[in-house]
């Protein structure tokens, strides 16, 4: 393992405490330090890159400005905190970061006492921030302070308008500092990105001044006008800065635009401003990625590269002697590209994910029909149903942990008013190193409970594609939920002709006796990696993919149950409510009594790792497939799970 | 049936066409006559009064300044639809608004091609009709024309904002039509309202222009004094309407504020303002229940007031010789209090609801601890997470269907940190009248797959107190939900002492052979009637009243499963993937096969009408429990249920 060695200040910095006794001057050098320390651990360990070196300075100078913990400090999305848990005594263990059993990616409350609040998706921090500050009144503790930092993209989403709406009134104290770098992860869009340009450059302002100067500058009498012209400015100010502004107009107090890069004024304004009672913000402006040339200028590239070469910049990649399977990302980029050239009815709507569904191919082709809505995936599913309702077929393209926050607008807005809008959420089932904040882990199941509303899960590329096909034809006339997971496929030659599924059938995959096997989605492959591993032991179970959790195949599962006694249910989702729960009901409904062991996500949140170790951890693996076969074979006692040190979040049911 | 008479203009106008062949100057004829119909249809059959009444010259004006049905028109919320369904045709069915069978409270896109979109929920009028905005660009149809029209209230939600966003740089013809009441149900709160109020009222540009007046006014030269007057008076003007304002930040272009109960000038400007490009905004000032002197004074109250007498405006009340059960809404918003009062460390947090939830009396007695922070589902979630991070213990009261907007908070704020914030989910199960958009259906299903998350239903009012008491006390440190029905409860004596629930138990009601009923909150009731009626025909089935969804009483269910091979579920929620289900997996955990009936709410959306007519339709009031148990028994073949004419919807899967 190579260790990271850090700066002199930096090596004496275990907490705060010792940053807070250097003095300013010196806040230079610790920033200088640590971006280079970030630099070096994410060259080798990988991780989120440009979020973190955009707020060194920020980092630095909210510490030594700030008396945490008993100040609280929220970091919003928080995969820019590696500075902060660099300064808040998680320095010799930062290589363990997103590792499993390691540090995780994001501020976590059961990892430290300075991380007030976990985050992992974006937007909550002014919420959280404004509870604590209300807390603290109500509890008389008014010396404390409460800060969170928030980035422009983030600003954008419906829950931190919210949360600004109720703070501007609430009289609480609290700082939020507005971190202005014009990136999510990839660029900002939206009005408020183009206000914010404006606010910055002050165009409105200079106007103003021009012309009161050159109002004024006709007058023949120059003392009268320099003094007027002092006091108008002064005034005009007040409104530009003052009520005029959109944050002032939703009570809040509005300072900057600062450089966000100069650690000292920084500190300086933070000291300052957290003696001035009632709700701020301070605006600052960073650069993704500043102190590393190649993230600057490649921001989106260089969100998270990977590992890489720190002196020439160049990012690690697996080479592979044979063509590797395409990511299922890539997968819908590119046949939603294909689909609609032949149908002209198609959009593409993505709310700030680009790169990561990878709409990006098709916004390139069809800026008109493919669209980035920004950091508001609540937006993007009403106006996917908007389009909707003018015949657009809207392929709707939303990680799946993120799809929580447009739950209510998917019963309300689509599934009630039966709008065929497709629903294609990535990032379904364990994400790997994002951890649970990310897992895709309760999709399945709050998409089943909703009345017309088609969910499936294809098992490979091939399947990924016809669901697509099917999904926009002219004849499927209702919602329609496509869930896949994060990575890899497992065909290499994936671009197979387009082939219409019939809703609600599934499929066999292979002819068993004694024990069937139903899978729903990529876990089918496990499954399938599991038969031939126990075909070797004689056991020959029977595999079915089933495609749809709903409608489920009825026809199928009828003959299944004829057939078999015992199934295993193969999900990479919640196993409470989820699909193998969907298998349970329809048993029930048709007085089938087989045994029935269902695989999946257990209910307890499941920490970060390879997703080939949470899959592992979880039981439904390959390994974990054989075990339960063996055991229900009746041949061996099933084989112990790995000790769950990683879940530690508490089963209360279990 | 009392038949409404309308005017003699208002009789003339079956649909909006008749109303474009009348000049401008009868609008106002026009406007009283559907007000007075209105009046008069509402105080006879009940229905949502004061929004309608203040949207009276609105809705004339835009049927007369636009051409819809091709026109869109888009109402956000839509409990002021009413003077809009009576001008597109639905006149003489309007007698039947909200009863079982007949129109919807809310414009419903499969009852009239003038309800471009369905609503319930609000806010999502920005999103729906930029998207058909979108979609009238892409098919090159520019004569269509777009309006959401949204109310101050709405506007605060997320969604929204999220809209306005990428509404501002969309460059999409549509009007968004803001009418600025002061009111949601409850007045509105928050920074947005305080800000409408202020450029209503001008007061930044009245203090602007006075500065700038007591400037020039100490110059000695009156002409030069005039002019430049005059010019900075427009460079300000320019400023405060122009890039100053709020909408204007975010690209909408801003008009107004207009009297909005001026029927001639709305038309004109509805007409000049649909003809400039690019997305607007239109401020309107009206006031909720104009026209009915009582319903102006107490908007609240005349929200949805029931029947009444039109002449004395006196309210029908229901006079019951016995003391009734009391609201569950006000067991709750009586019973925190008294909690309050023992410990401090409660808190009270509604979105929008204070008088709906009845927090409103915690409100009054304890404003520090109780806050209404308006439409904002999402930040009452996150706002709670936060302040439990302080130990506060909250209690964040949001109605069922409402949760679904707060999903995410509730899994990645709350479960995740296994912060004990404790969620009381009024309007459990259906609702009645208001229809799909409100039903909470689907509550117990999608909070049941969320780790860390108590779920428990109350049979009664005692059992909602003890629940509440027992997620209060310090010991229960996980996140709890409580979910109780709209209406009233069983138990004129209410106040019982508090006790203490032990997490995880539920209770025999009845003792019985062959068949085991498992019933979840107030359901348990409609159990209890049937075992009754079941007597006298020699059926004893046991009841048991599980109380928690999760954790389930094992210790119960493994002595029920040891006792009965048939088995009932009942429970007023989704069956997909709710309580009936979490029994099978149990079921299916422990290798018992019983037979297992799963009553409860299908898998398609139901109607509105009464909250009996909708148990029965679906089959889980006492009747359909009677018929389930008989036909279990063997006895005789289960009654037929109703056709089931109400919810056409569509039920894809049967």
């Amino acid at each position: 393992m190579d260790l990271i060695v850090p700066g002199p200040l930096l090596a004496q910095i275990d907490t705060p405490d010792d940053l807070r006794k250097l003095p300013i001057e010196q806040l230079p050098q610790v920033a200088a330090e640590l971006r280079q320390f970030i630099i070096d651990d994410v060259s080798i360990y990988g991780g989120h890159f440009g979020a973190s070196l955009g707020v060194v300075e920020l980092t630095v100078a909210l510490h030594w400005a700030l008396n945490t913990p008993d100040d609280q400090l929220v970091w919003d999305v928080g995969h820019q905190a590696y500075g902060h848990k660099i300064l808040t005594g998680r320095r010799e263990q930062f290589h363990t970061n997103r590792k499993y059993g390691g540090l995780s990616g994001f501020p976590k409350r059961s990892e430290s006492e300075y991380d007030a609040f976990g985050v992992g998706h974006s937007s909550t921090s002014i919420s959280a921030t404004l509870g604590m500050a209300i807390a603290s009144r109500l509890k008389g503790e008014m010396h404390r302070r409460h800060v969170a930092v928030i980035g422009d993209g983030a600003m954008t989403a419906g829950l931190a308008f919210e949360a600004l709406n109720h703070a501007g009134v609430s009289g609480a104290n609290m700082l939020v500092i507005l971190n202005d770098n014009n990136m999510s992860i990839d660029p900002n869009v939206g009005a408020l990105k183009e206000y914010l340009t404006d606010i910055t450059t002050s165009k409105t302002w200079n106007r103003m001044r021009d012309d009161v100067w050159n109002l004024l500058g006709k007058m023949p009498y120059p003392k009268a006008q320099r003094k007027m012209a002092a006091k108008i400015e002064a005034t005009l100010k007040g409104m530009v800065s003052g009520s005029a502004n959109l944050f002032e107009a939703l009570g809040m107090r509005y300072f900057g635009p600062i450089d966000g890069h100069h650690v000292i004024k920084l500190a300086e304004t933070i000291k300052d401003l957290a003696q001035i009672p009632g709700p701020k913000l301070l605006h600052i402006k960073t650069v993704k990625g500043k102190g590393y040339e190649l993230a600057e200028k490649d921001q989106t590239l260089w969100h998270a590269p990977g590992t890489f070469d720190k002196i020439t910049g160049i990012i690690n990649k697996k080479h592979s002697p044979v063509p590797e399977p395409p990511k299922y990302q890539d997968v819908f980029g590119l046949s939603i590209i294909e689909l609609a050239e032949m149908n002209p009815k198609i959009m593409g709507i993505t709310p700030a994910m680009p790169s990561g569904c990878s709409l990006k191919y098709m916004m390139e082709q069809m800026p008109d029909r493919a669209l980035d809505v920004g950091i508001a995936e609540q937006h993007a599913v009403t106006l996917s149903a908007g389009l909707a309702t003018q015949g657009m077929k809207v392929f709707c393209n939303i990680y799946s942990s993120f799809m929580q926050r447009g739950y209510d607008m998917v019963i309300h807005d689509v599934a009630i008013q039966k709008l065929p809008v497709i629903f294609c959420l990535d990032r379904g089932g364990l994400v790997g190193d994002d951890g649970p904040t990310h897992h895709g882990a309760f999709d399945l199941a709050f998409m089943r409970c909703i009345p017309n509303m088609v969910v499936s899960a294809p098992m490979n590329e091939s399947e990924l594609r016809n669901l697509m096909y099917t999904a926009q034809l002219e004849e499927t006339e209702v919602p329609f939920c496509i869930r896949y997971p994060r990575g890899q496929g497992v065909m290499p030659q994936w671009k197979t002709p387009f082939e219409k599924i019939e809703v609600g059938t599934g499929r066999r995959i292979r002819s068993g006796e004694e024990i069937a096997i139903l899978s729903i989605g990529h876990p089918g492959n496990f499954a399938e990696a599991a038969c031939k591993l126990l075909e070797s032991e004689g056991l020959h179970p029977a595999l079915y993919d089933l495609r749809f959790v709903k409608p489920l195949d009825e026809n199928l599962l009828h003959e299944i149950a004829a057939r078999f006694s015992k199934i295993i249910t193969v999900e990479d989702g919640s196993v409470m409510g989820g699909f193998g729960s969907a298998v349970l009901e329809f048993f029930a409904a048709h007085h089938y009594s087989p045994e029935v062991r269902m695989l999946g996500i257990p209910d307890r949140f499941v920490e970060h790792g390879k997703p080939e170790e949470l899959q592992h951890e979880c039981g439904f693996d390959a390994a974990g497939i054989c075990a339960a076969v063996r055991d229900m074979w009746g041949l061996v006692p099933v084989e112990p799970l790995p000790v769950k040190r990683q879940s530690s979040n508490g089963n209360m049911l279990n």
